[in-house]
């Protein structure tokens, strides 16, 4: 393995003047659903490509999990370090995704447009028939595996984007994700210490109302999980393993709010959620993959990741 | 500023085989006392150089405030954040130690020596008359205040090294030095993943036993503080605020050992500790010096230190 002595060198173009990471927006955003502007839903017909490491593609993961769409989306997984090439399909046989026949994500994007200048993120969507990359819409994707695929949703599977609620869930998905989900990569990627501070007090002073919002309901929106949950979800699953060190999002860790750290233990001890939460992975996808600083790639042994498994007593908030 | 993104380079001579960090021997060991091969116990006639950021320098300190040793040493200090050129004295007005008229230490070592080819460490003691360096002998140094230094002690002064005790102590230094003080030095210098996690384990072993002992004994040898508590304590100041994540070596924080981080509290709150306990200066010297990886020097905000002041109710152990 290669490591480069990366400054986030291919996040430069989404570095803004105050030394402010500003991701890149979407390119591959058109939805799926009935209509002649749509992806058409259909079963085996699409292969969603991530990495484990990764918190956009995990809820994505986790969602098609609940929803039980296994069997109508397959699922091409890359290496959790993230090479300078891009995310690497290293850990098939061959090093190639056995579906696409890819070796590196970016292989995909430069045969779907040639000209495409932007990251090859994850998840990324391909329709297996055409070769195409045909969503990469992290934001929108679970929304639309929870509404669009409903036919192909498993019996009693969970709504997670219930109608009436679709708008307080909306609201709070587009907070979460300025400040919480990316607040930490604002953090870990500031290029100055102003651009740095103004993300970590954002971000703090949100877990803070979350912690008192979790402190009398047992989800973001009372007894049943919402899409909501999955997204904070993902960013709790990996503060204290990476985000706390590495992103230097260090006031406090996840375990030292009560509330909070309950929370991240009962969705944790959920099917679709620890069943999917590689920590390993995560670990080494942070500390060892071309946005971390350490030269001689060193990876952490803690912290002590049993306490996942502890009770969490939430099913009294009920 | 400059920043230098070193891999700890001025450290490479000590790295050994295994990728292992093997810290230098110090070569100013003549000890203070009485005779033709010792220094000369004088009031007024050295200096004691030292950087807040250093626990090696910091137990030096903390000795020669217990003992009452003020007005007989005289103190220089070095900005925390070490330099390509070394330690320096920047926060001076006009950028030089107002004694001695240094910039960088390293310069009166190549004044005292100018085949000196080690690192340039503090603590380091300066003859003020001869300007030259007599003594950086970090493991002796407190020893020596505590016994050749005794008729320049304050009154009252507590006995540190009691004579029946320095068996113990010494063995017990030994160990302190070795799995701890050093220990966390070989993790975060270690070049490889085994040597790093050697290091690990040992100091959270030695951790754990620590613990224990103190569980029932409010200072290590019982009742009164000793020589052994300055020296475990200066590592604990320095663990979650830097070790933890620059050195890796998270399995828990000081915060999760109950009875350690009682202890720790305990020492803090008493003259002589908290009152030479700079952790600003610790955290810019590990996170921005020469030993960290932080290309666009960012210095963590956190973690929350006002719990140094809460109530440690460790009175009752003794």
């Amino acid at each position: 393995m290669t490591k480069v002595q990366s400054t986030a060198s291919e996040f430069t173009r989404e570095i803004g003047g105050g030394g402010n990471f500003i991701r890149q927006t979407n390119r591959f955003v058109t939805p799926f659903g009935d209509g002649p502007d749509k992806l058409p839903v259909e079963t085996g017909r699409y292969r969603l490509l991530w990495a484990p490491i990764c918190p956009w593609a995990h809820r994505a993961i986790i969602v098609r999990k609940l929803l039980g769409l296994e069997e109508a989306i397959s699922v091409g997984t890359a290496n959790p370090v993230r090479t300078e090439q891009g995310w690497e399909f290293s850990l098939d046989e061959g090093g190639v995704d056995p579906v696409l026949g890819i070796r590196y994500l970016p292989d995909i994007y430069k045969e779907t447009d040639p000209d495409y200048q932007g990251r090859a993120t994850v998840p990324t969507v391909v329709d297996i028939k055409t070769r195409k990359v045909v969503n990469n819409d992290y934001f929108r994707l679970t929304n639309d595996l929870e509404t669009a695929w409903s036919a192909l949703h498993k019996e009693g599977a969970p709504d997670l984007y219930p109608e009436k609620l679709r708008g307080e869930i909306d609201a709070l998905n587009d907070i979460l994700f300025h400040e919480v989900n990316n607040g930490v990569y604002k953090a870990g990627f500031a290029r100055t210490q102003e651009a740095y501070e103004q993300a970590y007090d954002t971000l703090f002073a949100r877990l803070d109302e979350l912690e008192k919002r979790l402190a009398s309901s047992r989800y973001l929106f009372g007894s049943f999980i919402t899409d909501s949950d999955v997204r904070l979800y993902v960013t709790l699953a990996r503060f204290d393993i990476a985000y706390y060190s590495v992103f230097r999002t260090n006031r406090n860790r996840l375990v030292d709010f009560p509330h909070l750290w309950g929370y991240a233990r009962d969705l944790y001890q959920t099917p679709g959620f620890g069943d999917t939460t590689d920590f390993e992975a995560i670990k080494r996808g942070y500390h060892l993959g071309d946005i971390s600083n350490n030269p001689y790639l060193l990876l952490p042994k803690g912290p002590d990741l049993s306490v996942w498994l502890t009770p969490h007593n939430r099913e009294q908030l009920a």
